[in-house]
């Protein structure tokens, strides 16, 4: 069978044509939730089939060798190194952001003994401060919570750690990484980012920032599966000086000697932990292979044209409607996310999703749409502002049905 | 199509034989690794297909609330509670086994605030001692690790909590709950039992002993595939007191509230932490049904038949080979595996897999054969020696390529 090779405007091979061909997307969806959940790729479903069945099934215990089960958390850690600026074994995937979280935060303050402050952002997504919390608890330390815009400023000799999220999961505001790293290494702290928001639709440089540490999502612009392994990046200047708390055999350099003392393994991967969940991990491992190919300026170009084009048509059409942009303008401040805010935005989005229109609702009003450079297209944005549109003007939002509370994911 | 039904010796229907069938046994594989990697249920091929494509591809984000994403570890875990002795929401299913160690490590010692001590076995299974370690290290305890005979003897009022796994895994060794469990109740400790080598191959009782906390792996003997979720028990009494330290947002009472501050869901549930694994989870899940209608005395009964009789063919066949019995004869005190102790042990366990006879290995020359009720037979059990028996008059394991080293898993 002749592939057909889509070709951009320009008349160039069109890399994002042929990889969003590569997703699932269901007949009549139009989807914008990639920042939630991503699509699935087409591949993962023999691939997963040929893990459970061949490899579990077949191959059994030997497919810890044989497989290579044992290094899918570095084979997979490295190809999420490309996309965040990371040496290849920088990175390892395993446990979940919340977990790995725990981890670095714990090495971060350990190297920073004799600090007493913990400094993060007062808005971050719920769970990373309920983590800094509790290492906060363990190590007798004080968490300053901060709006972003505030952390420089509290930043001082007794600041252990800072942690920040490098795209803010509501308004998809890009922190400037290289800044905020400078900044808290000149007071001395380490900082932990996370790139749950970022990885896959915005590119980053941990290296050429000189960041410490990282954690992100792998089932966001990943599009490793609901629930997906996680990640962790470790500056290679620091892993083997890190103890990090979820000591477990996984992380240890000699696993299968069960000795009876904890020696952790060289590097990053003495952040693994317990037995890593091969079929998740696998499949996250496969997935990331669309990343293949894809050039980071042409992604990043991409998502922001995606983007930028959803604003340009919300100011023209949706703005008589009351709906304001809650995303950065500025092209250099904005992630692959648009947050809109509306009094009715819980209606519209379900009115949008009624219409098969999908993106994701955050408290109190915030409309999000995901605009995944690997599969959205312009013609999509139009589409979803035009039915944002029609649904204003038909009231839609109002339908008894359409105001029934539920929780969002 | 008739489904024939099998038979026992007794005519009463063998449940057994109808649950052996429901797993892949790959060609001429004699398995007695299940307690290393369980066998493949052959449901659970079609089962993460439509998980993958059906729930994932076609539902996405939806599938949260459709397919009951959100509710899968309470679920997987109530499958669980069964097999253990628990009320079914006395159990989740999620992380791994050391992650959910360290959380009800954690909890138990802050139950018992100024009590300095951790007891536990010195030959413990070495991540749960590598995990011991750090929670002592956090909070400033100290660590008695002796073997499990000694610990009654160690238990005094400065003992926090007593780490313990129920079933030894080189020996196979039950150590007996109720007593452990009553002992350090009686010094004012917490009791936390490590499951993995018991659930689903040796019923036990948590509710009857008073437990408080226990974990286990999903992988062994509960079928849920390589790396499969682990799961955490916490005693109802003792649930809404606890605070665990790996405090993620499905922990949250109202994760969707994206609450800046964490307020614990009601029991067990409180100490989820992260977006669990939809994949793996659903998987274990699925797996768990092949349990259903099974009755734990019959599953028992079946365990030590199997066991039982390997120890009696071990004894006439292969004593004079120089095979020792590892593990202890008396049934009320063997798990479902048997050790044998060889000094040629590794090269007989490669020579055995040459034959597709799949047992493990455990420094520094454990052989192990798990039998698993659910799928292991009488049959296997003679031709399993019969095999040995050859191998030694051969000399087989002294063949260059069985003596190459490589870690078993």
């Amino acid at each position: 069978m002749m592939v057909q090779q889509a070709v951009s405007a320009t008349g160039a091979p069109d890399v994002f044509a042929s990889t969003r061909e590569r997703f699932l997307i269901p007949d009549g969806v139009r989807y914008f939730d990639g920042n939630s959940l991503g699509l699935m790729p087409r591949v993962v479903q023999l691939h997963a089939s040929n893990v459970i069945t061949h490899e579990w099934g077949l191959g059994l215990i030997h497919s810890w060798h044989e497989a290579e089960w044992r290094t899918l958390p570095q084979r997979a850690g490295a190809k999420i190194a490309r996309l965040i600026g990371a040496k290849p074994t920088e990175v390892v995937a395993c446990d979940s952001t919340s977990v790995n979280l725990f981890k670095v935060v714990v090495s971060a303050v350990r190297l920073r003994p004799g600090r007493k402050t913990i400094v993060t952002d007062a808005d971050a997504f719920p769970t990373d401060l309920y983590i800094v919390d509790q290492v906060a608890k363990l190590f007798g330390l004080t968490v300053v919570a901060v709006p972003a815009a505030r952390i420089i400023e509290n930043l001082n000799a007794d600041v252990a750690a800072v942690v920040l999220t490098h795209v803010d999961y509501r308004s998809a505001e890009i922190y400037d990484m290289h800044a905020f790293t400078q900044a808290s290494h000149r007071a001395g702290a380490l900082i932990v980012w996370d790139l749950s928001h970022t990885a896959g639709g915005v590119p980053c440089d941990l290296n050429a920032c000189e960041a410490d540490f990282a954690v992100g999502c792998g089932y966001k612009y990943l599009n490793g599966g609901p629930g997906a392994p996680a990640y962790l990046y470790v500056a290679e200047r620091h892993a083997n000086d890190c103890e990090q708390p979820l000591a477990g055999w996984f992380g240890h350099a000699r696993p299968f000697d069960f000795a009876p003392d904890y020696r952790p393994a060289e590097g990053t991967s003495r952040f693994l932990c317990g037995t890593h969940p091969v079929i998740g991990l696998s499949v996250l491992s496969r997935a990331l292979d669309l990343f293949d190919g894809v050039p980071l300026e042409a992604l990043r170009e991409r998502s922001l044209q995606l983007t930028q084009r959803f604003i340009e048509r919300v100011d023209a059409q949706l703005a008589p409607h009351g709906f304001v942009v809650a995303s950065p303008r500025a092209a250099s401040l904005r992630g692959s996310h648009v947050s809109l805010r509306h009094p009715e935005g819980y209606g519209v989005m379900q009115a949008l999703a009624a219409r098969k229109f999908i993106g994701d609702f955050r408290m109190p009003d915030y409309m999000r749409f995901g605009f995944a450079p690997l599969y959205n297209t312009q013609e999509e944005v139009a589409e979803l502002v035009d039915a944002i549109d029609d649904i204003m003007r038909r009231r839609e939002w109002d339908k008894p049905a359409f105001q029934q509370r539920r929780d969002f994911t």
